[in-house]
């Protein structure tokens, strides 16, 4: 196993005060195009395989019987802020179904928003589960859960629907999962190689809406992802604004401790990478890097600029440290 | 220059999710007693070397000028959490030197304290420059200043005081300083090797009450801050909760991008460590596991256990996920 590669930089005042060092694959119609660091190691994609745990969703009818609609699919496959449109949706999505907040099995967090954290705080009300940044893809097990009947422990990995995850999760990545471990909202996450990742990316990257179950699947939460990068994870947020700044073209998901995957249809590629300590700038800045050196990022978007550069919060930052990618890194 | 070592791991699920890597320094009477990692890396020590800068503070008589008492000084080495009782302190030590919280140059934030955040967002207060976690320092920046008679721009690397902080820093560490850096704060921070900060914790180890001009000032500003370390960190930060945890024997100091110095006076001990990536997890993790193996923090202390291993914030995670020190590093 190589070592993962420097990526990442941060520079104050001349010097090079931090670096991050991660894998990374793009993955072609034909295989590995690019790789750096070790495209074997072995990974927990966290949410950014939400697109993958949410195939039973569509693949077994439950999408298609209740009626959810495209932001419902972008929901399922987000990391929220937990802002007052994604709360509302969620809400909307239990009534409609049949369900309530205590049904959800995702626990709570405050929300990352301010707004609705402040909100809140003023209120004195306690944040409740569909706070939590992982309730969309909560929503969506729920749903899946009750069209087939299944138990309501739906994050148990032998529930019906984890064996469903584990298996497409399998197809797509073309490799057996390494193990599993709870994520931070109670739910399997299955590990899977950097390189695997990357390859169930481009298969959704490749998927077109006339194919089998799997393609129409797979071709309907890309779009949804790209159409919606607002539910998919919130204002501030890299998913939401380099998706925006790509206007559609691509899908973006992040992960935590540092995975980023993407979804590029029109170059028929998928991105995976991850930093190895988990350091969720430093993967912000490497997507936007990788993002730029496919072709369908801009680099003189000021979004891209953003996080190409990112800087820091204080006001004489702004001169005197930057985050930036490495000399070695593709720019 | 050797790389950085690694230092700890997260698990999850059995399988290893993210690493960090980093260089320390424990130094005694003699010089180096262990090293990991490469000891001359330099580095930005951020607010680690807080008792450095406060230094001209009571070399130059400002201290004692005006009175200040132990928690004055474990206040101007400390990076708060904007607690009540941290902003108070701030405010009237600066009411008792004639001047106001307008005359600071730290800049605002919100502060890091839940219940004191919670407060200015239901009174619809915005935080002011006294809730800046340095804001203790600046106060004693202001002191100085004042006593001096200098001007009122204390922050300019030209400024008399800033002028002292260098010599200050380089006569302790014993080595130029490779550079500077602006700090989150607006103020100067000096690049040092990780040897020459824990060089200059070991000075303020082995420094008595007894000694010359700069031994007293050392002995004065290590005891405050190991009899006051509520003043230097806040609740729930591992700065405080390790001294408290080790009953006011050692001085401990958290900085910016994963910095930790220790101040060890019965062992005639100085430690410094940087984990590269700048992940503040590790570096608890890391200066707990060094603390025990200097044979001042009991690994069986609670709050030491909660730092050997730090745990995940969900419901099921403590099971699932867990940081460890690597095999490889002193346990």
């Amino acid at each position: 196993m190589s070592a993962p590669q420097p990526m990442v930089e941060l520079w104050r005042g001349g010097l090079l005060e931090s670096t991050h060092a991660g894998h990374a694959v793009i993955w072609g119609p034909g295989g590995i195009e690019a790789a750096w660091g070790d495209p074997s190691t072995v990974i927990f994609p966290r949410s950014s395989c939400k697109m993958i745990q949410a195939l039973p969703l569509i693949e077994t009818g439950a999408a298609d019987a209740v009626g959810l609609t495209e932001a419902h699919l972008a929901l399922a496959c987000a990391s929220h802020q937990g802002e007052a449109r994604h709360v509302r949706l969620a809400s909307d999505w239990l009534t409609s179904i049949g369900l309530s907040e205590p049904d959800l099995r995702c626990g709570s967090h405050e929300p990352y928003d301010h707004a609705e954290r402040n909100r809140l705080i003023k209120n004195d009300e306690s944040p409740c589960q569909l706070h939590n940044n992982c309730s969309g893809k909560h929503c969506g097990f729920l749903t899946v859960t009750r069209h087939i009947g299944a138990g309501p422990e739906y994050i148990e990995i032998d529930h019906p629907l984890q064996h469903a995850i584990r298996a497409a999760t399998e197809e797509t990545t073309g490799e057996a999962v390494a193990g599993w471990g709870i994520d931070g909202c109670s739910a399997p996450n299955f590990a899977v190689s950097v390189a695997g990742l990357a390859r169930a990316m481009q298969a959704f990257a490749a998927a077109s809406g006339s194919g089998g179950v799997r393609h129409r699947a797979m071709h309907r939460l890309a779009r949804a992802m790209a159409t919606y990068p607002e539910l998919v994870a919130g204002e501030g947020e890299a998913t939401t604004e380099l998706m925006q700044a790509m206007g559609g073209r691509v899908a973006l998901k992040y992960g935590a401790e540092a995975v980023f995957t993407a979804i590029l249809p029109e170059k028929q590629l998928g991105i995976a990478l991850k930093i190895a300590d988990g350091g969720k700038r430093a993967s912000e800045t490497a997507i936007a890097t990788l993002l730029v050196r496919a072709g369908v990022l801009d680099r003189d978007h000021p979004v891209a600029k953003s996080y190409l550069k990112a800087i820091q919060w204080n006001r004489r930052h702004i001169a005197a440290a930057g985050l930036v990618s490495a000399p070695g890194f593709p720019g």
